[in-house]
């Protein structure tokens, strides 16, 4: 049923309330921008389906998994910045989209989270898929609202278009995050017209409710936090050291220029995470600091027991990836009273080792820019203290680089998948890694390049669910190639994502790192204790994944030599259509041969 | 590192507080009779998973995706009675058991979900995989413990052994089901020594807390709901009636012959829910009364219309799969006045049509007893209405299911496998069947046998989600041979659940009846509007399902008539391994032919 044979009826507009209901809110969604919705197929959430449906506007990507539907959405909305909303039926679909909320909840992802349910009498009532769905997801949502049962009721319309407002704007404060919206739906849910539902010539008595305005019914004008003139001459002052550092956590929000004209004016390195934006990008021509990659391996007691500790560290973005950076961190203000400032615009403490000695509640970007206008750029290039502290840094770079470069040349290891999907990605491309060896691997062998990569992971609660469906995600909002490189249990944890390839047409190169099991835990001392080591921790699974293959429809390439993984990758880049290039390598030798890189490039920083 | 090593050292017992910790814990759930655990493989949990790994007399199933592992454990739980526990490392990991907790709350599954956290300073800090676990399960669980920090402190090992049998003893309360305990913990995760950290001669300093007691630490007795005389009478005396029915709905815990000497001793047939554990079984032979398994097709106003209404109903369990039963009861009370007893245990409120008269506050076993005893065994026999209205049923039956086989020689559809499947089940066998179509056809082609048939399904929530692993945690308890009947949206979404036929030890027959997407959505309005209804609704996915057996190592079979399916299902039942049955169905043809048999069943019955 379209618009134009409703209008041609006797009836209002909508066949009954739950069309009128749906209809209102997916309008105001639309006008407050949002394009795309994933749906996954139910019966309560009908009038919800059917208005996302109708709308020219928002396309529908649908899932059949919840929880892959959730965290595809989370990718899109990582991506885009824009908020993606996720809808389900009531029950237990609900609490499939709970990893992905904590997720968005932690790393600021703007996700709306859609859950159709029951009128509330049937709530506990021994109803059938009726659950408890209120603050379903707790303390992990920004906002929440059980809606009120849909009515052609004027006051009610207004009060669902200001909710859709409010959810947006609180989906996109700060902290962006996630929220919830909850709708109690009483049968007919499909759009059966019911004499009397919605009375004749409602939307000429409620043109406001019924129609909306042009834009969205509430604009929302939200101000960031910004420092006044005394606040950012007192930062500025404490950044007016010798030896400094802007440390750049996970961020899909930090502008590179920003931070790069700050670390410029202030001559700090750049010690970019892989996921911070900040690695990877043109802004790196324009910088002459350091930006550096290989922090994770070369700030190791070994080397920066020979340095000066930085006087004051400039943190933006979430807590590091690198271990060893924050661990750096933390003994420079224990051991030489480091004066660390944490920039974080929402005010949250993000700084889990306590040795932060300043919080500074602000948008980095435009304190960044407003510091980068004040700071003495002289003072900088005329001290030789300052530029021997950078000379360290860029030479530490280029030595670890080298070592590093070495050493894929004698083994090939886990460590030379990330190294090499990120040297030789094209220009642009969209690269999406797994969470633990995946992410640490790329941190330690991904190098800075000045190409526009948009490198991105689920950092903020590092789980290894959900990777596939992320990754497929962020694909669907960019014409970039799109590499996806997870290990085998976030590609085990998450098979079902693979359906969006064809489902939601997205064409990807995912790179499979196979080392059967949970590597990570040889890197902890649970390693020396077998059993139950082998059968708990690392367990092992033996799953031959080329099956997927011919499950979901795409190529599946396994290699076992760098050349041939180097060609799979460029023959996928050059393909149509979705490989998936598996590499198999031993657990063991492969961690054993990162402590070979690392002590191979100490010894040549050293020398 | 044994016991018996430990024993050996200098130390105490054990190397450190969170082993004496966990290993205080485990020893615990051990003595309250735990004798599995489902383990997902994490490093915060490590204290606990070496202390499970080290207990003799606990075994692990280890599991690598926890949304499949938390169902796995459910179905352990359904099948025993026994309480299971679940447990995980921090982060999104633990949100991926939610779906198998609120399920394991609907239908009153002893699950005990076990989540490490990161110790308290480190909450909210911005730490890694640190997410806020408190009440994350919200009301879907019975206890909520945020565990202390592990110390060797007398006084708090006693509160852990009182929290252990507290758990134990919330979960197989009266309605059992899920409990929650976190485990904040700091590192040394692993069992290294750590001087100190267990004092020298703990154990004979705190024998009370170190070893606990021969049996659990706190012996529970849990009483059950009993009536006392005067309300028994007063059921009793509601019961007197000529036209009685006793509905048993979904259960794990109806005691057959409690039920049945109810239904003998008041005459009443009984309308069994294939999931009630009163359909099948050996009960049968002892029964004089129609217990009948046809009602949600003849039901139904055609033949109703010129029946009397029951007087009296008395319902067990919780609410019918049937809709056609529960509109047929509502419909009997709104019309007729009739009685309806509502029984349960826990005295919650599970009727959703709001026409139930009476709530009986007992356990329906005892109370049936009882009933039994004090029932006037004269009155019925000798009523000739009474007789009258067994024989309707009693013919009922028979024309429905003599319809039914005639029709299954016409067609082969959908309906065809849960009935066949149950009829050739070896006995005893354990059937667990999904959600959406497949439990509706088991009710309504499942034929009462007088087999030792262990009929299951996740009819809590009625999710499509976590089917296989609920299926093969079932048949981890058992030898029965164990069979799955599955569709194939269910089949998708938990695939994941299949490592556990080779990782767990399970062998299954799995058949799935694939009709490509969402089949019961034909039976729903919303097919009369396409678009949306196949792109959103019906959703046809078009996986091929056959190379699902490589990954994971079963036999795979795919039939397409009667004939072959009997079969294979043969063959399956009598081979080892696992085998999966694929049945290709057109779901359209196969709805429309259940509704040709349900009005050929009504045309009989009306003869």
């Amino acid at each position: 049923m379209t618009g134009d044979e409703r209008d041609s009826s006797n009836y209002s507009n909508w066949p009954n309330r739950n069309t009128l209901w749906a209809e209102t809110f997916v309008d105001e969604l639309a006008k407050g921008e949002v394009s795309a919705v994933c749906i996954a197929p139910g019966s309560r959430s009908t009038p919800l389906t059917v208005a996302f449906a109708d709308h020219p506007e928002i396309r529908i990507f649908s899932h059949l998994d919840e929880r892959s539907a959730a965290f595809f959405a989370l990718g899109r909305a990582k991506r885009t910045g824009e908020v993606t909303p996720v809808l389900s039926t009531s029950g237990t679909a609900t609490a499939n989209f709970h990893p992905a909320v904590i997720e968005a909840n932690q790393a600021r992802v703007p996700l709306l989270v859609l859950t159709a349910d029951r009128p509330p009498e049937l709530r506990d009532s021994g109803a059938n898929q009726t659950i408890d769905q209120e603050k379903l997801y707790g303390s992990a949502v920004r906002f929440y609202r059980d809606l009120p049962e849909p009515a052609a009721d004027g006051r009610k319309l207004r009060s669902l278009r200001v909710d859709a407002a409010r959810a947006l704007a609180a989906s996109t404060g700060t902290p962006s995050g996630p929220v919830h919206l909850n709708f109690p739906l009483r049968k007919p849910l499909e759009p059966i017209p019911v004499s009397g539902d919605v009375p004749d010539g409602f939307e000429d008595d409620e043109p406001l409710a019924a129609t909306g305005r042009d834009g969205p019914f509430v604009r929302t004008e939200s101000g960031r936090a910004e420092l006044d003139d005394h606040s950012i001459e007192r930062v500025r002052e404490g950044l007016a050291t010798e030896r400094g550092l802007v440390v750049a956590g996970p961020s899909t929000t930090l502008d590179p220029s920003a931070v790069a004209a700050l670390a410029s004016a202030t001559g700090f390195p750049v010690l970019a995470d892989p996921l911070s934006g900040l690695r990877y990008g043109p802004h790196l021509t324009e910088l002459d600091v350091p930006v550096c990659g290989g922090y994770d391996s070369y700030l190791d007691a070994r080397t920066v027991d020979d340095w000066p500790a930085p006087e004051v560290v400039l943190r933006v973005g979430a807590s590091p990836t690198s271990k060893a950076l924050r661990n750096y961190l933390r003994d420079a203000v224990r051991g030489s009273g480091t004066r660390q400032f944490v920039v974080d615009p929402a005010g949250e403490w993000r700084e889990a080792t306590f040795t932060a000695s300043d919080l500074v509640i602000a948008d980095p970007n435009r304190l960044a820019r407003k510091l980068a206008e004040r700071a003495e750029r002289a003072e900088r290039t005329d001290s030789s203290a300052s530029e021997a502290w950078r000379e360290r840094f860029r030479t530490a770079e280029t030595d670890y680089w080298n070592a590093v470069e070495a050493a894929h040349d004698d083994q090939f290891f886990e460590g030379t998948i990330p190294g090499d999907v990120i040297a030789n990605a094209p220009d642009p491309a969209t690269v999406f890694v797994s969470n633990s060896m995946t992410v640490r691997d790329a941190d330690r062998f991904g190098r800075p390049r000045d190409a526009g990569l948009t490198v991105l992971g689920n950092r903020g609660a590092s789980g290894i669910d959900g990777i596939v469906s992320s990754g497929l995600g962020v694909g669907s909002t960019t014409d970039d190639p799109l590499v996806l490189v997870v290990g085998d249990l976030a590609y085990y944890h998450d098979m079902n994502g693979l359906l969006a390839l064809s489902r939601c047409g997205v064409d990807a190169t995912i790179v499979v790192v196979n080392n059967d099991g949970g590597g990570i835990f040889r890197m902890l001392p649970i390693a020396e204790f077998d059993p139950p080591f082998t059968e708990q921790f690392e367990t092992p699974h033996g799953l031959d994944f080329a099956p997927t293959a011919d499950i979901y429809g795409f190529e599946f390439v396994r290699v076992d030599e760098r050349d041939a993984f180097r060609d799979a990758y460029q023959a996928s880049l050059e393909s149509a259509g979705s490989q998936i290039i598996e590499v198999e390598f031993d657990t063991g030798t492969s961690h054993e041969f990162r402590e070979t890189v690392h002590e191979r490039a100490c010894d040549a920083i050293d020398e």
